[in-house]
């Protein structure tokens, strides 16, 4: 992974993949006690950061493997990503999903044009089993959500983008906080920080019980969650790093930040009063840690990633009931 | 009012007001038959285009006029638009509210700086007298909402941005829908529309039993509204249209479409759903119109304005549970 490898996403993303703003609000800087930049990657198509990350691995592939089709195993934005990635690219996409995710997620990802297979997370069947399996079977080629260079690379294109916003606005920030599953997202954007921003360090932020990567960066190798606890993020609720993206944050990240569930839901209330926009609660999170634990943040300003907007009505009446 | 105007009005906003996106979703587009374009002002700061109108007036003024403060009624958007228009240029603002305005909009527009005094529109008493009065005595500059040059100016760059960004994404419309209550944002965009774009024609939308507009242009003359319905479009409930923004409307715009509340609170949930951006009632009737109304528009491609984002949680979520 280099940045030549974001630089070159960009080139294939640009017309397809949308630019998304850079958003604030006076509000939110209040109760931050300092400035909050939020990139808003729930206008990204597909609602999520994802689309870029599919997108620059399809557009990858040569021809010939590009109309043999795609599969990828997903609980729901990546899902979505693939499948509009590959129908704008006139081929076909196989999405292995949890039983469990979101209906919306499931939904959405079929009428996007993706063959979604469902598996049972509960009978601890493995998603890369089934779908290096159906991949080999149908001669598709796998687009993993995370560990998968040309994927850390589309995501990165996130990274180029808001360094360059942050400048326009005079942005004076320390710290740039991800929201953090897999860590695709992250360890492309610190690629993108390192080559570009010597002063932004980047961050991680999970849920509470599933703060692998911030266990993982304090001890210096990778760490697992045991699952068993619930949480609302399900975007980011993965078991551990990658064995690709941990390398990347383990050298570039600062400490990784952890927030609750609660704090999701405060953080979603303000997103719809103040900055008008939906986001998810595992795309929450980053907006939850620079508004909630300000302590642990350095820097005048703030910039945080809104990764993904894909909430189900009763969910997210739940953050306004409660919060808003 | 001319074109040069709002050209002027843009090259003040440079930097103050955002540059907010064309979104699209190919399920909305499924929806209404035709790709549907959304102009997103419900980002713009205070959540709604009146941020634009409010800067372009308080920025053309001198400096000593501007020193003593200025004035402005105004149910909610443009009163936050105007106070922290005035607080960004050192100056106070008094803003006009009906006292039964969304308790949101009240609460935001003090917080952003604005002495807020409260009349009873149960006693008709009138806005623009009330208005006047406090002017003359405190030596303030009245910011009007909408019958006033440079704040259709302001109102009118939302069209330039939004034919430059039509034309690179290739989009193939013949009507550009607006959400109209004096006609401020309507005239501005439709003197843009008839210097850059000959094909676009701006068309008004509004909600039932607040048609004045539709009425207006479909008489040649300035009709009024009885006042005698309900409408949850608080935004763009006016009584009939502005002297200066009527003339311009009835040169340039085609007919007036009109949409039930029901119509609005259905685009609403599908703007959750599909853009993941939060519009109120009144800056969602454009999308319902394009949604709803598709017999009544021409084109292969429609372009609307999502015009203001300032609704409560409990009005968000009669949207979510009816239609979510």
């Amino acid at each position: 992974m280099n940045i030549e490898m974001i630089e070159a996403a960009r080139q294939r993303l640009m017309g397809h993949a949308r630019i998304t703003p850079l958003l604030s609000s006076p509000f939110l800087d209040e109760i931050a006690g300092r400035k909050v930049f939020v990139k808003a990657e729930v206008l990204q198509h597909t609602g999520s950061f994802k689309f870029r990350g599919a997108w620059s691995a399809l557009s990858a592939l040569d021809k010939d493997t590009l109309k043999k089709g795609v599969i990828a195993y997903s609980s729901g934005n990546h899902a979505q990503g693939v499948a509009f990635a590959a129908r704008k690219h006139k081929t076909s996409a196989v999405i292995v999903m949890p039983r469990d995710a979101p209906k919306t997620k499931i939904e959405n990802t079929r009428a996007l044009g993706g063959e979604v297979i469902l598996y049972d997370r509960a009978n601890n069947e493995s998603r890369e089993i089934i779908g290096q399996k159906i991949a080999k079977e149908r001669g598709l080629t796998l687009i993993k959500p995370y560990d998968e260079p040309q994927v850390i690379a589309g995501q990165g294109t996130v990274g180029l983008e808001v360094i360059e916003q942050a400048q326009d606005l005079n942005v004076d920030a320390k710290n740039l906080l991800v929201c953090c599953g897999g860590g695709g997202l992250t360890s492309g954007i610190a690629l993108a920080a390192a080559a570009y921003s010597s002063k932004l360090s980047v961050r991680t932020v999970e849920p509470m019980g599933y703060d692998d990567v911030a266990r993982s960066l304090a001890a210096n190798k990778i760490c697992s969650n045991d699952n068993s606890v619930d949480s609302i993020c399900d975007a980011i609720v993965t078991p551990q790093p990658g064995d690709l993206t941990f390398p990347i944050m383990n050298k570039y990240c600062g400490p990784g930040l952890v927030v609750t569930d609660e704090e999701c839901l405060r953080a979603m209330a303000l997103a719809f009063s103040r900055l008008k926009l939906i986001i998810e609660p595992g795309g929450a999170v980053a907006l939850a840690a620079a508004l909630f634990h300000a302590g642990d943040i350095e820097g005048n300003d703030v910039i945080v990633v809104a990764s993904g907007g894909n909430v189900d009505a009763a969910t997210f009446h739940s953050a306004l009931s409660r919060f808003g």
